[in-house]
């Protein structure tokens, strides 16, 4: 089981160094992951926005430590793919609580995390860079302490919130990222609605693979790629679409009691049922 | 708590009583249930197929009664809106199964059941209906006994299976639907691809409230409506649809990596926010 999800870790991390960009599409449930896997990608990220909106919570930690563990754990428990879990900013302020939140995640079989330097706070958005480093260090002991080589995936939100100075935003976001890569993250994450000419400006200022965030500006894959684009994850933009289009069936059958919206454009069951193995095959 | 439960099951028995046909639009997750709750409708049905799909299960009680009773419970936690529970066939084979199936989804806060007489066997599809009936009879004492005047919706599957003699489909379904309702069913549901015609048969034959299920042949809302349909369930079709349009993404992004059909229709996250309250005011 751990030489298992050793593997994967590894084959995740490789999957970092091209050729091509990889595409990480990030799932909130089951159907949704195999919905992912069948589309042939090589590994799958999971959104703890998404997962905190499926269960009912805002995102932001406001999910129960227990309820978000127990997703991630099921769409590790029912895909081959290496999955990367979304634990936010760990479930912890301490070094010693985010430590514990990753143990428990790599127990749940996931191949790699992203970690956050946001704090929520907005008097004080970030936490200071050589706290974030020092915990980085101390999540990397962690994994290494169980022989799991753990895609660390180090989130800086830099691009997250407004600063009145974008040349002290961009400095700080790569003052950051060489700093969390000189910690032992494998990946640097930067959300944020990036154009191509400013994706260009930070991989070439920061000594890491990167991992840009799909918005509407965001380049095209094989554009990203030509950038020198590690990795590109889409976040909850998925979950939002598939929801947008609930919405439509919604609003048609409230307000006309129609159906087209419903059975325009649909799965059969048997394309559903076939996203998954029987219950005993599962979980293995 | 109980009160409020059986205010709402009191509300959900009176809108099968009209005036209009009410709609049921079935839920997977909280943010399903809560994007129905906006969109107006008056209740909320769950789906078993499109929650074991979202657990990685196949439908027909492959899913662990647990497993779908925690789905169950948190929308019905999560919604002001009286839920109707798809317990399939009620998980157990005994009468005194049923019933513990009953008693436990009563206390997740649900104001109705769905309860079908398929036996899941190709070689006897159906309970024997003096069996159904009494089943139907123990699980609305069990219902009383604790004060909740549970909705109960008896469904028969004799439109899910192919008959040779289609008169006798007919008939088998009549011979039930009024078994069902004698013994204590508010409500009778007949999923299949029913059309008007066959509709205003069953409605003429059968001497109880009447649940069609939608299909791509069924009339709209006031159609049914003209034609006495009280309840009309949409089933696990907004589930199939909404994972269609992941599929799109997904497919658009691993075949071409472009976002097209990821930010073509989507809500923003202020929209899908909206949808929920903090956590605080949640599980009140």
């Amino acid at each position: 089981m751990l030489d298992k999800q050793k593997q994967k870790a590894e084959a995740f991390l490789r999957l970092h160094q091209g050729p091509g960009t990889l595409v990480l599409p990030n799932a909130w449930d089951v159907a949704s992951t195999r919905i992912f896997e069948h589309a042939s990608f090589q590994a799958i990220g999971t959104t703890s926005y998404a997962i905190a909106a499926s269960l009912g919570y805002l995102d932001g930690e406001c999910v129960p430590f227990a309820e978000m563990m127990e997703v991630i754990e099921r769409i590790a428990k029912n895909t081959d793919l290496p999955v990367n879990a979304d634990i936010e900013a760990g479930y912890g302020k301490e070094i010693d609580k985010v430590v514990e939140t990753v143990e428990r995640v790599i127990k749940a079989g996931v191949a790699g995390i992203n970690l956050e330097d946001a704090t929520g706070n907005p008097d004080q958005p970030f936490f200071d860079t050589g706290f974030q480093c020092e915990k980085l260090k101390a999540v990397r002991e962690a994994a290494a302490s169980v022989g799991i080589p753990l895609v660390i995936n180090a989130r800086t939100d830099t691009y997250q919130i407004r600063f009145s100075d974008p040349e002290a935003q961009f400095q700080e976001t790569v003052k950051r990222s060489n700093s969390y890569r000189q910690a032992g993250a494998d990946c640097i994450f930067i959300p944020g609605w990036l154009d191509g000419e400013m994706i260009a400006r930070l991989v070439a200022a920061i000594d890491a693979p990167i991992n840009i965030f799909a918005s509407p500006v965001t380049p095209t894959v094989p554009e990203l790629n030509k950038l020198g684009v590690s990795r590109l994850s889409i976040g909850p933009g998925a979950f939002r679409t598939a929801l947008a289009c609930t919405k439509k069936i919604a609003a048609e059958l409230a307000e006309h009691g129609t159906y087209e919206t419903l059975f325009s454009d649909t799965l059969t069951k048997a394309d559903v049922d076939s996203l998954f193995k029987p219950r005993e095959l599962l979980n293995k």
